[in-house]
């Protein structure tokens, strides 16, 4: 929704800067309806709560998820009042586990911002996020729909399940691909899942357009992921709010180094294993670049992605509006296309 | 719920230990039932869930709020499967505000047993606590009924915006009746609330009958967390499961301090302040109870619980069965009474 920053460009040139704000541009007053409503129902008398909330969500980010909520209704009909609301709440949503995530993880920077959690302290993130999560099933609940409701709660579960399961595996330093697919299809997949399915049950599609929405949005998911995890070993810290490296840092095991497991020689399982037991040092980090290199862990990963990618253009099949299939099918390209 | 661990109890007596226990006795297959919901939504492949969740569920707890939902429920109707799930819905809520309390109050005691944070770890009782809520999301919304969940939704949203205000107030030190009441309000009547109107209106009761309900659980919550706060300074260690002056080591301002501000002379004020601030020693524990005891304001404050459970008892009137009214109103004065 950065296309709301810069007004004149959408308007001035044929085509805006990506296929996201492509899909802003086209769904130009839903955008503006989701960012008014994402503001209003931050405000409380408790100061500290517009504080911490506005100090991420004002960061912006891509607002990925509520676009994809919107496009999802547009593309099966209208993205009306209810479509924005849901469009916040999944941001809402979002927002609050990144919070969460965020003192989990003892992270220090969120999308080029220092952490929330180091400015205002663990408890605030812990508490703000826990708001931010009823606020998204009030948003939810004044569109009335139950079917869209138990949607998004499941996905909610899961999302919680997901970090748990990272987080026992973590503790118990296992290591594999069926834990890490997993955590991906929870922490990740499901949200985008729910976004573009709660999406296209509000703007009112048949069934079979659900679930392929629904399809898109898990696909979409998975390529995002993984295509995040190639960054993480190889994006420009400015680009992205995140130091190279983060993950190994933090001993966490993503597609990369589960590839270059697969595929590891000599003592590099050894190498690993002291990485996710986090007992490498700072210095161990540029070996592990190399030996993802060597073992062309980082291809395959976005490889990987384009596999995704391929499923997720396949699952828009059933949808009619081809404006906005051609945009969502631009926009899975484009997820890949950012490591460029 | 106790009644359950010692079924012969109920049935050989005919009066039961407790006025919750003889509310249990009544609602003894509905209480069965809720407690197989809560067990059976623990369940997880991930074992970090349940491990976590029943730790804390186990411990029991006085299980008031799920009662007060299925009393509720009974008092105006039926309480079926609907007021069930709401009623694990409730304590899922609960106890995952308690988890993510103890995180951030660094609590080492949580119903007698070895807070889920000192075991596990503040990553666990923040991620488990988010599972808990989203678990309570789906059992309301199992339900069907928007109006309970635009209930319990806009409950959730004021417990947080409570627990924000409690850590700002602590932050900075502020210290009045205002703010105490806003945060019992909203931490506790705020669920107690919810969990007698939402049971009121599965229950099939008529407007009147919501709102009574509504008024006699908000007014036995502050009841409630008046007495808590009292038993703080004068319970024993182990039928609390919290040691005395707890409060009033964690710098907490609650109702008696308040009152003893109030009451305050000569370098009293300052002496709170310096409690507030967390530049107390142990050895000043002594001191704030006899201050506290000087000023009578342990025993004001059980008379202001007393006029809630007034207004509780008050809020009754619309209801018909004269059984439950009966048991509600017991269990009502057995909130202040246990102090003795």
């Amino acid at each position: 929704m950065n296309v709301q920053a810069r007004p004149a460009d959408a308007q001035t040139h044929a085509r805006p800067a990506s296929p996201a704000d492509a899909l802003a541009a086209v769904l130009r007053e839903e955008v503006a309806a989701t960012e008014a409503e994402i503001a209003r129902n931050l405000a409380s008398p408790v100061g500290l709560i517009p504080d911490v909330a506005h100090h991420l969500v004002d960061a912006g980010g891509k607002r990925l998820r509520p676009l994809l909520t919107l496009a999802s209704a547009r593309a099966c009909g209208v993205a009306g009042a209810n479509a924005v609301k849901l469009a916040a709440a999944v941001e809402y949503i979002h927002t609050a586990t990144l919070l969460h995530d965020d003192v989990v993880d003892g992270s220090s920077l969120r999308r080029g911002k220092r952490a929330a959690n180091l400015i205002w302290g663990d408890k605030a993130s812990v508490l703000v996020g826990d708001f931010l999560f009823a606020r998204a099933f009030n948003l939810m609940v004044q569109t009335g729909s139950i079917r869209v409701l138990d949607i998004l709660a499941h996905a909610s579960s899961v999302i919680a399940e997901g970090e748990v399961l990272q987080l026992a595996a973590a503790n118990s330093g296992e290591v594999n691909r069926d834990i890490y697919m997993k955590v991906v299809e929870a922490k990740t997949a499901a949200l985008f899942r729910a976004a573009c399915e709660a999406g296209a049950i509000t703007g009112g599609g048949d069934d079979e357009q659900v679930a392929g929405l629904a399809r898109f949005g898990r696909h979409l998911g998975l390529a995002f992921q993984f295509v995040d995890d190639a960054l993480d070993y190889g994006g420009a810290t400015d680009s992205l709010g995140k130091n190279v490296g983060d993950d190994f840092r933090e001993g966490k095991v993503t597609l990369p180094v589960i590839i270059a497991l697969e595929r590891a020689q000599d003592d590099e399982p050894l190498f690993w294993q002291r990485m996710v037991a986090r007992k490498h040092r700072e210095e161990d980090l540029d070996r592990g670049l190399a030996i993802l290199r060597q073992r062309g862990a980082i291809d395959a990963t976005l490889d990987e992605a384009r596999e995704q990618v391929a499923l997720a253009r396949a699952a828009l099949a059933p949808l009619k509006d081809p404006g906005i299939v051609q945009l969502l099918g631009e926009l899975a390209d484009y997820v890949v296309a950012r490591v460029n």
